[in-house]
């Protein structure tokens, strides 16, 4: 389940020991992310997507500047949460023209910015259109909008539903013909529309049947459009495994299903570019957590690897982002890999709380104090969705190698 | 379920009314502790305890700077889980006598940094030893510790144990006469046994019983001590009532096995002194969260109240912080308190992900834009275990009032 390759038993990341590169950033724990299976991963995702569809980067999943500088100029466009995130991307030389911003509760100053910015804003409730064209009239720039559609379907699939049912997502489909009437009327500059079905989706059929669903919808409500539909996002949401028994994405139904909207969109509406926005399917595999082994514990015949990273750094890997149930990440002794000696060990972190677990009883090289762990699969959702200053302890490192 | 007063329909923090404070914060979000609610827990406390036996305030729970200066000269004592928390406490003007340091993961920095500050150190695994050793003659100042003791019994009625079985925390009873001999041998300055049931606990019954337990057990372990036994800490994890059908923890039977062991201390470890290490207990209950309705949305008949604060500054509200089951927080319009006109309402936050909720389809005033909502029960593990970077929002304030 991984994609990083290992030399004398030990991990390389961005062709780099993992013992050296712990010494280069000069401290534990640490992310790290490689920017060879970064560029691979968006060149595989562009070889599967159809002629002229668009990618987009969802900075959500990993907003560390460097790697947002790193992937601008291999995607078409950046896709942003927030201020905040708008302007790292407009620091990494992202076009506002290829920006977009999605949030269902923008502040009002955050709305005026991304005006002045020049980005797209995608539009998830009324409230928005009279606060646009106040700024779009104070700043003399008509503020660029898509309306971010909650579809009138249940999409199926997604870890996590974001579209569908009552949701504060978007704006309901049969709500969204008064809202393209209240676009216009308001003057502003109307591009297009979005639609996010949900994220960590493995099922390719499911998705590709809720994007299908998706391309009619907004087909239909295209005919309201106060103006010719320029861009239609179709979200992301594509999944990666992370733990026992869970299949990467079959594409293969994807594609399929987005060769066939291209198509149909070339021929109803040809002046329009549909787009995809992908996050932790561009980054998530390319990245991982690395923490040293602090102290080797036996107690009561259990083995605990205490190290110096944790929750703290890595949210998700306790299991306290959005699991039900909590399951370990791939984890390995990263400068003993492949070794014979193995044993089942447990990693927790230096917090003073059970929560602070990376791995439950699990197989992995015997460890002892000074030995690095790594956690796999961690190239989104890792620092910016982890409580860093839980317990007062030191924030980890970023490097992209 | 809440301590707080209202006038005039308005929530009061420290006498002030809530729409003023936000005022004088000049934001939302924020965090707002209220002093007097705090110094009354303290005193309930007090007046509930045996004579004679300490009460220290955990940090962990609560590490703003403020209100540490606030509750440190209310306590006898802080207990820190960090150098980070340690700096906190010396800056408050605590006296090194009186910090005790717990952690299964101590960095060997951090514990030259406690002995250099002359706190009590609470040893959870051999390795602590030697490295202890080492800075105490380094640095010509013997290391003062204590041995935390991972007992050899099940601890009951804890949200979450540590204690018992397997554990990452402290070390098991079996182990502890040979780290006693070790600890004298390298000359460190004993001190006493810190044993720690488990956190959020709201059985007074099961945790007397356990309290009555841990004695018995260090009493038994003192008899290898290599100096007198000055000081057992008997932890905490006194529970605050979070959720309907939680009923506040029964304190009658922890407060007689209280006074129990102080009778029976001060007839064998006359020199000795118990104290209790309490954090969520003595915070939780007098600090809310304050965030600002942004938007009201209706969505396919539910209505949701989209905020400008979220699980980014309020995990454990979101049901992201070691939660099984997601529950409401008890929640209100902070400036509607009281008001006939209710309805059901979710209420979100402002990031792009189905974690970030406040509330779901709870019973509120009818709220507008503009409106308070408030959060309740939130003193404890508020922002400093909150993932306040996630998507690049803005931080929340926090204010002692």
């Amino acid at each position: 389940m991984t994609f990083f390759e290992t030399a004398a038993g030990e991990l390389l990341v961005g062709g780099v020991p993992l013992r050296r590169l712990a010494e280069r950033v000069g401290q534990t724990p640490f992310y790290a992310y490689d920017r060879a299976l970064l560029a691979a991963r968006v060149a595989a995702v562009r070889a599967a997507l159809p002629q002229g569809m668009g990618l987009h980067y969802a900075m959500k999943a990993n907003p560390m500047p460097a790697l947002v500088g790193f992937m601008r100029p291999l995607v078409d466009g950046l896709d942003v949460a927030s201020a905040g995130e708008m302007a790292v991307a407009l620091d990494a030389g992202a076009d506002p023209q290829h920006i977009s911003f999605a949030g269902p509760g923008k502040r009002d100053a955050e709305l005026r910015q991304a005006v002045a910015a020049g980005v797209l804003l995608n539009l998830e409730s009324p409230r928005e259109v009279a606060l646009l064209a106040d700024a779009s009239g104070a700043l003399g720039v008509p503020a660029r909008v898509a309306v971010r559609v909650n579809p009138d379907f249940e999409l199926r699939g997604a870890g996590m539903r974001m579209g569908g049912g009552a949701k504060p997502f978007g704006v309901d489909a049969e709500q969204v013909p008064a809202l393209l009437k209240a676009i216009g009327a308001a003057g502003l500059q109307f591009e297009g529309f979005h639609l996010y079905p949900g994220s960590q989706n493995l099922k390719g059929e499911l998705m590709a049947q809720g994007l299908r669903q998706s391309y009619e919808l907004l087909l239909r409500l295209g005919a309201d459009a106060p103006a010719p539909v320029q861009q239609i996002n179709l979200g992301g949401g594509w999944g990666i495994p992370y733990f026992p028994g869970e299949q990467p994405l079959d594409l293969a139904p994807v594609t399929d299903a987005l060769a066939d909207i291209q198509a149909r969109m070339g021929r109803a509406m040809p002046q329009a570019r549909a787009v995809l926005e992908l996050g932790r399917y561009l980054v998530g595999e390319a990245g991982v957590y690395v923490a040293r082994v602090l102290d080797r514990k036996l107690s009561r015949g259990q083995v605990f690897l205490v190290t110096d990273g944790g929750m703290h750094h890595h949210l998700a890997a306790s299991g306290n982002f959005g699991q039900v149930i909590r399951r370990n990440y791939p984890l390995a002794i990263g400068n003993r890999m492949g070794a014979a000696d193995t044993e089942s060990a447990s990693v927790v972190g230096p917090l003073c709380t059970p929560l602070d677990v990376l791995g439950e009883r699990t197989a992995l090289a015997r460890a002892e104090p000074g030995d690095l762990v790594v956690v796999f699969q961690s190239g989104a959702y890792g620092p910016s969705a982890s409580p860093q200053g839980f317990l007062g302890h030191p924030p980890c490192a970023e490097v992209l190698v």
